[in-house]
């Protein structure tokens, strides 16, 4: 419309100029021309201006048409309408790592892997309605599967959203895999929950959000003749304290999980923050007669200019048929200096990646990191002794573009008390090269 | 051209405009101007307009780059050249179900699953030669390939067609399940040929559509030592009424299949119109000795504004080694009211997605439509006791926007009748949500 | 900034034309018009001139943005910044076979497969960066993955390159399946290196290139605890004749692996230039205690108008702890001539596909190319029996469109000398329909 006018107004007195069609007049006035040639350029000057209406007409539609949708390119693909009623992201990512472990005792293989492969496609429809489907390559069909939902906000602050995504009860395990500080997540990412199917609904308030979602289990199509487990989860965060880019994040989740009936494969387990280790250094092996557990943790975070740190506490609780409760827990606390200045970005309720300021060669150096963490888990209650681990890291990040990121991790297993692999402490280098938009 | 024609046209009479030419003249001829003053404005008029042009020749360019493809984007991503003859598509689909079974003495499991999780990547390039490749992100490897050939469609009215494609036989297999009425095909989906490697060719008569094909089997890249099975398949429809969107449909098909040499692995089974049952309540069993089998089908259907129906008849032959031959067959009837007044779509020889007349969440309603369907399959004959199954299934259908649907279907077994699963009778109770594009 | 000055400029002009403006002076010189008339045209004309200047300024907006980045779609899609430094290429290929095998004693399935079926997202980040991702869908999980890195050239005249790519030994190898002018590799892809996990340089010189990388294994996300097999590769490539489109290529490479600690699992072994055949005539089965081995290759090329040829000779040496060394060798020759006249194309050190003058379907026939080669391999040495194999092939390859190929081979295996399949020696018919881009 604004275009239509604009281009419209713009031509016609390009054309009939106002100036000429005065000059005209006054010409005639003055006696200078003749009414009769007065009226002849002034009837030139007419149809020129109809001729030309009718053109700026053809161009508006063509201008109209070449801006109907905006494209942009940075690396992913994003498509947008004009009136942002719909939008279309083709995303992908790449990790590729490698890792060296000073063994103690046991072996675990050196070597090399593609840790994620993945291509996202998702976006808007119709104003409302949100899509994605990411597979992840480096997994066998539908557990290759990681986000695939739909969502639906049209309530003010409400966002539904049904099909397969994250447990919200672990802040590491929310933050992207692209996005975390560490190569792999703390110890506690044994109680990890992972990805179900699900139907829930993210409440965005002022300065809080509130998460609550009924699930089933994970995505498969493997028909059964047994009913699938299920869960319930919730999640409350807040920040206390906001200025800018700096802030103080607190959190609160649970989630509680009934098992598949009749088939109990509960186990909890973690790899030394490593993943290409094969060997896991705790782990509880199968918990027999377990019906149902619940993880529950506490979380707080903070964002001071370059200083960011993140620290979480979970619980997990075992109910078994006929046998004692169980209950297993761990935490870790990690701090990140960004040496070139940039802050941790906050998105709502987690933590994004940090975004150079300046992007390497183009003049700039990209963001430099430097990272610890301190993290323990325990495995072992009554019978069961899947031991417990202490681990210190640190690391080194540098963001060379917003895409791009290399990583190196030395991790140090401090103890390991317990379980099969009492005494096992090995050290850990490892690195990884990312792409990811 | 048209552009060039236009712009050039339009800012040479801006510059020069014929109307201040006349006007110079004019006063040229009044004396008002001498002849020197005369050819000096008159010179700087044609040095403005041959700038002009050269600029106008620019600005073109541009015009013409910016409008050389269109893209659209409705969820997925449609990239069209301006002439037509190149296009390319990214689509995509996701079907999240759940299930619950009102159990009849065997166990079916409730649960939840992704049904389908697919991309695919179509289109067009140099006028006549078309492309489609879609993966199905719930199966492994090969299995996930769906439809994944090319077309040429040089000659009028026909479209060969090479590679990975459905067998034309059963009309409800050849509408896509993201425009089926009910979640899952009807009983003598027991007969599906799904899709196999082949070589086929499309005509589309002015009221009339002949489909013929050559099959291999189903896309593999198994290396193997015995020959591959094939088939030959022809379909004939025709639409003795038509008259805007109200129609008549009818079609006779058959499809022929010799099974890969040395190695019969027929059976013919079918689950209770739910995916997420793990419990097949007829089944055959391999059939031993068996070297060919026929399938052959009737079908009809009509739409008349929101009313419309569809009906089948199936039948498969089957011929063994020393064996007696095997017959066996099955019928569904459903039909479909759409509360909002939405016609069925036809397209060509098979039907659409009901197209929602308003957008939920944008003051409308969606489209509303309630189906309901009996069907049947019989696959006992002489010493293969496979069991006959009745079915009745009522359901709604929301559309709430044209790339968004809800659907809730139940599901009443009425009779299993022979087989091992004789007098299994559950009701099944299921939901999907769907985002297709 | 060239946009903002033309159209300024342009429209200024148009608007308060100089020639208008002179008139006007000439006008108020010979006292036609009044000073107060003069000025009350003259404001008019500036006043309209600065009411534009705004318009125009909207107007460049919205082109600018129209033009922000270019999109192209021929089959794949494309889009680039108009500053050149972002790109993301979405792409495909897919590969119809069907074989026909004359037998000869031993039995090989005559059939149909999809060979590959792969979607690919690569391109180009803040200028120097870049990455690829693909994956084939043919295959499952981690194993589908092919090319999948990142690259960095800030360097002038190097390509830095991390991630699973191919190792660089055997020209064959390296031309893409898409591009290769028969169906299947010759016989010597017995020694083919695939793709592992590495970390490479490849320099380009004026007339010649050299590659060096360090590998791991294949890309896996297989935890293990024993160590990763490794691999160091070079090549060296010169073109000491180049002429416009002919040329002279001449290349040596050798590529050294260590197998996975504790657990060989080397063997050798090929296909009759056939994939759809199951059995391998030539095979060494698992060579017991292998612990390293070298396979080193000498390559060379010409390209003469519609001729070429390209032949390669590779020997692989292989260690064994506590046994006599092995030795294995084959080459191949092979000769192509297109009919239609165009040239092989020669991409830095590698061949690409012929791309025809002309289209099939608009009024041209495509390209049509004719091919034969020879190819020998000698998988026996000592202790290690695999057999000796010789083939001869001829082959039509139809480039009907510069994104679509069809070809049809024929394979005669002339000679099977010792091994399992002594004296087995098949023909083989076989045909490929290909879409790629």
């Amino acid at each position: 419309m604004l275009m239509t006018a604009m281009c419209g107004g713009l031509f016609n007195q390009a054309q009939a100029g106002s100036e000429l069609t005065t000059l005209l007049m006054l010409l005639h006035e003055n006696g200078t021309i003749t009414t009769e040639q007065y009226q002849r350029v002034l009837a030139e000057s007419q149809a020129t201006e109809q001729k030309n209406t009718a053109k700026i007409k053809n161009l508006q539609t063509q201008l109209d048409k070449a801006t109907e949708v905006e494209v942009s390119v940075k690396g992913g693909v994003k498509i947008k309408s004009k009136d942002g009623a719909f939008s279309t992201k083709l995303g992908g990512r790449l990790q590729m790592d490698a890792a060296n472990f000073s063994e103690d005792g046991k072996n675990q293989g050196d070597g090399t892997e593609v840790r994620r492969a993945r291509l996202s496609l998702s976006g808007k429809m119709y104003q409302d309605w949100g899509f994605k489907l990411e597979n992840d390559f480096t997994k066998s069909g539908v557990s290759g599967i990681t986000d695939a939902y739909m969502t639906y906000s049209g309530f003010e602050g409400h966002t539904f959203q049904v099909g397969h995504f994250r447990d919200s009860v672990i802040l590491q395990e929310l933050n992207s895999d692209n996005d975390t500080q560490f190569m792999e997540r703390a110890l506690l990412s044994a109680f990890g929950q992972g990805r179900h199917m699900g139907l829930g609904d993210n409440y965005k308030g002022k300065n809080w959000t509130a998460t609550a979602a009924l699930f089933g289990d994970k995505a498969s199509t493997n028909s059964a003749t047994s009913d699938e487990g299920w869960g319930v989860a919730g999640r409350l965060t807040a920040t206390p304290y906001q200025q800018g880019e700096n802030l103080i994040h607190v959190g609160i989740a649970s989630d509680y999980r009934e098992l598949r009936s009749g088939s109990s494969v509960l186990s909890f387990k973690t790899s030394p923050e490593s993943h290409l280790g094969g060997l896991k250094l705790v782990d509880t092996g199968t918990i027999v007669a377990a019906e149902n557990y619940q993880v529950s943790g506490l979380e707080a975070a903070f964002v001071k200019d370059g200083f960011n740190g993140q620290a979480e506490y979970v619980r997990t609780d075992v109910e078994r048929v006929g046998l004692a409760d169980l209950a297993f827990d761990g935490w870790y606390a990690q701090m990140g200096y960004v040496i070139t200045g940039e802050a941790r970005p906050y998105k709502g309720n987690k933590f994004g990646r940090i975004k150079p300021k300046s992007v390497f060669g183009q003049g700039g150096t990209g963001a430099w990191e430097v990272v610890a963490r301190y993290s323990t888990v325990d495995l072992s209650d009554k019978d069961v002794l899947g031991g417990e681990q202490d681990n210190f890291s640190v690391g080194v990040n540098w963001y060379a573009t917003p895409t791009i990121r290399f990583m190196a991790n030395y991790v140090t297993v401090l103890e390991v008390k317990g379980g099969a692999n009492d005494g096992v402490e090995p050290d850990i280098f490892q690195t990884r090269f990312q792409w990811a938009f």
